[in-house]
């Protein structure tokens, strides 16, 4: 039976501030809770129902609590909880300054969509991207709905969050910065690395003046046929996967 | 002033059936509401607050009532409305069974997600493919939280619902069908032809045996590096943009 402090303690991980106080978050379901501790993220909590144990291998070493299913439904944040949940430590990673130099890194400034953060992170693990640098006004990575969309991918890909600005300022003189722009150039025919950083911007406004300052290279996706009146944009995370594939596609 | 049944059949709009039996759908939104508009769409209410007539240029032939913050509020399906709510008729569009003979088209096998079905939308749009075929199973497109995620782009793809795996085996004599596999094949390497169906499945289990007995290219999107363990697999909404990309880079 699950004590009114565990309770109170996954529910308070909803807000940021006490996932900040506490370094915790949460995750849901087998996909995501497996994948984190296959890399390595400890476990404070681990609840799981019985049944959810009794159809899947759980072969970690960390100790799980079996829990009923009202319990599960009471500690989920999801409308259909998935059968088991942890409570994670937040890693802390040393942020490697000198990444873009030698492999192609994502930054994302102002990504406000905990969906929309997630997914990219998922993007970022298929193409094989280690590093992604957010702005201090990107969504919380450790946002419930965010962890969620990730879909494990959390644990493979490092996240640090920076003064973005300063951040690219310093990186340009030795890696090249991409970002997309409406007025950018096609990026099918642009000579694109196997490093440097991919700068995104936030959902409605783009990629903001301080940082624009600093991309070197400015890329565009061409609707088809090119110049027909169409949607105004792609979703953020829709073309951060379009970029990456077509960098991946040239340097695999 | 809003009447009781006014409010009534908005609300009604949330659930399928009513949006069956009365062949309406609701759009908010300036971008949404203007875009169906200006596609021909025909709208039965226009609510707007005073405050976005007066900073939007709003320019069509259809009546607007004037409501209050408080009146929009309570007709609104969004957290924070958007100044403009319509009332939609659902267009009724024939079938163009040779459409995949002369261009490119996406059939969606089961995407059960509103938010992906109406990424999926955008994503025709913005790559210009002007028609998806739709299983029953698929979410609802007049949902609102897919026309939300349409952007717009509702009013210029042509969406079908059909038995997909008989229009499949009807169509494979006359165009190619292409479907994405985890055993699939490169898709940078394979042969893309400017017409033809591009499959795409259901968020877990992706194309059902039924019509992938007729999908006769396999296509796969390799991860980076090629055999690293990874995401098992990227959302369908990115997918399906990566596919596309690739469709249209090839044919520019």
């Amino acid at each position: 039976m699950l004590s009114k402090a565990t309770f109170k303690l996954i529910s308070s991980l909803e807000l940021k501030k006490y996932r900040k106080e506490s370094g915790l978050f949460v995750a849901e379901g087998g996909k995501c809770v497996c994948d984190l501790l296959e890399c390595g993220l400890k476990a404070e909590r681990v609840l799981a129902t019985e049944e959810w144990l009794h159809t899947h291998e759980f072969k970690y070493n960390t100790d799980v609590t079996v829990v009923s299913n009202d319990e599960l439904k009471k500690a989920s944040f999801l409308q259909t909880p998935q059968g088991i949940l942890g409570v994670f430590r937040q890693p802390s990673r040393m942020i490697d300054l000198e990444a873009p130099e030698k492999r192609l890194c994502i930054a994302l400034d102002g990504v406000q969509d905990p969906g929309n953060l997630g997914t990219i992170v998922r993007i970022a693990d298929w193409f094989g991207i280690e590093e992604i640098f957010c702005s201090e006004s990107c969504a919380d990575i450790y946002n419930p709905k965010t962890v969620q969309a990730t879909m494990g991918a959390l644990g493979r890909v490092k996240m640090f969050y920076t003064n973005l600005p300063s951040f690219l300022e310093q990186t340009k003189e030795k890696a090249p910065i991409y970002g997309t722009f409406l007025d950018g150039e096609n990026v099918y025919d642009k000579k694109l690395l196997n490093r440097g950083i991919i700068v995104m911007g936030n959902e409605g406004k783009g990629i903001s003046d301080e940082c624009a300052l600093h991309v070197c290279e400015r890329l565009f996706i061409p609707n088809y046929p090119q110049g027909r009146s169409t949607s105004e944009s792609l979703n953020v995370s829709v073309a951060t996967a379009i970029i990456c594939s077509e960098f991946r596609r040239r340097n695999n």
